[in-house]
């Protein structure tokens, strides 16, 4: 196991639940940083998990779940999000007294509340959600560093363990990340309005686009630079959106009303050329940038 | 002249009006290109006009729009897109005879139409859009590679003569610049599609964040990485998009429109947990952007 940063083991055995960009970033991470003793990989498809321990993701692997996660003392489920809760029921009786899991999807109350309800008695589930993905997927995308420096947030409900929640804490900020602590109805109205609807918009300007080419043939030649990384996250996996958005689709569904009524106010303002209000619409955009760029530096 | 370009001369005496990002970024790419003899700076700043001498913008300066313009055999407008025929109309009596005007407005229609009723006899007014701005401005920002590899979009109305359209489009071409023709209504759509509507909605999503943010003081903490780079846009001079937004109000209404329809379609997709049609709303949004990378590249 490489080290190179002076950590001690945090827990001896770790159990990750699907091998992809997420779980193999952990896994190398842990491994590189020494904060683990044995990684093992669970997951269906074995050339991926021979491929996950090529890479340093993972010591070893199981396709089986039950088995793979008996020994753990901290199981990290990284499928995608709906099934996060069904892997969970799978293995709960299989986890040995103590064991912590926890999860990485992208909403957390629905999971929150199913986990404590799938959990046996003396296992503790404490809901993550590291913010360090990208359009990319599989384990051949994963990197040790991924969490150097993004927030990792944590999502106690009321009946988490708070020793399981700071023992999961130690762990994420040992992977480099930014701890943050947050009720998991909160979290998920941050990420419909910071992370799932910039995805919807994305989406949306690009059918949009795709509309304008089709009336005036030069629409994708003049939508150069900006544009292009403007619309790149539009790029993501549908089946992935869709989960995260029908796990999410309260949340989700207010923060489009809350953009299409901003929008609707700039079209009143345009309608009635309104040069203040017009100005001001940008003015409001750029001063909130600015307290968000003071505060997140 | 630094030379290092095997080009000749296009124009002897260019005329820039507004020595800002754009301005003085096609003073820098002409000059060093050889393809101008001269350049003179226009605008109201001395100082300013003194920077854009030092930085190798231009060649010389003028405070009077028209003795400056006098000479020009090119005229390159690069006011704010509001103050453009304003602009134009000021000279206009003094331009001498053959001149060609040109501009760099981001809105086309209206000043196309515009400028062809305050032009004298003589001269000629071609509508030109370099896209490559920034949310920088000013001479201290301008660089002579900025428009290598970015789309020039020149938008003959009606009257514009052909011999002039081609003359400022080989211009543009020695810029480093790809050239794009498009009629004036056709361009105000399409920037409003790939352009307008993007800043807009990073206005809107800013503002959003920051309602978010003040219901849950860990928006911001959440809303790192890419979220960082999509609202990017946002910090843009609020003056410069109202006016943009004043000369392409109708495009952009329209625009907005557009977005707000397809987005209520994914809300109707969240209500009745509709999986296909959510999955499809996504799919549709990363076929469009495959088309789009593929037709750019």
């Amino acid at each position: 196991m490489a080290t190179g940063f002076p950590s001690s083991v945090i827990f001896e055995n770790v159990a990750i639940v699907g091998v992809g960009l997420i779980g193999g970033s952990i896994g190398m991470a842990a491994r590189r940083r020494g904060i683990v003793k044995k990684v093992t990989g669970i997951g269906r498809a074995e050339q991926r998990l021979m491929r996950a321990k090529i890479l340093g993701a993972i010591d070893d692997y199981s396709m089986d779940m039950e088995s793979g996660a008996a020994e753990a003392d901290l199981v990290i489920l990284c499928t995608p999000v709906r099934l996060v809760v069904p892997s969970l029921a799978r293995m709960a009786c299989s986890l040995k007294r103590g064991a912590i899991v926890t999860d990485a999807g992208s909403t957390k109350q629905e999971i929150v509340e199913q986990a404590d309800d799938v959990m046996p008695a003396c296992t503790f589930f404490v809901g993550g959600h590291p913010m360090a993905g990208s359009e990319q997927t599989g384990v051949n995308s994963a990197r040790a560093d991924l969490f150097e420096g993004a927030t990792y947030v944590l999502t106690p409900g009321e009946k988490t363990d708070l020793a399981a929640l700071s023992k999961v804490g130690e762990f994420a900020t040992a992977l480099g990340a930014k701890v943050e602590i947050l009720d998991p109805v909160l979290h998920d109205r941050a990420v419909s309005v910071i992370s799932h609807l910039p995805h919807a918009i994305a989406s949306a300007l690009m059918q949009l686009t795709g509309e304008s080419h089709r009336h005036s043939s030069k629409t994708f030649q003049l939508a150069a630079g900006s544009f292009k990384d403007l619309t790149r996250i539009a790029d993501s996996s549908p089946e992935l959106w869709r989960d995260i958005s029908l796990t999410n689709a309260d949340s989700l569904t207010d923060a489009i009303t809350g953009l299409q009524t901003i929008l609707e106010d700039l079209k009143t303002a345009l309608k009635n050329k309104d040069e203040q209000a017009i100005e001001s619409f940008f003015e409001k955009g750029r001063q909130i940038r600015e307290m968000y760029i003071r505060i997140t530096q």
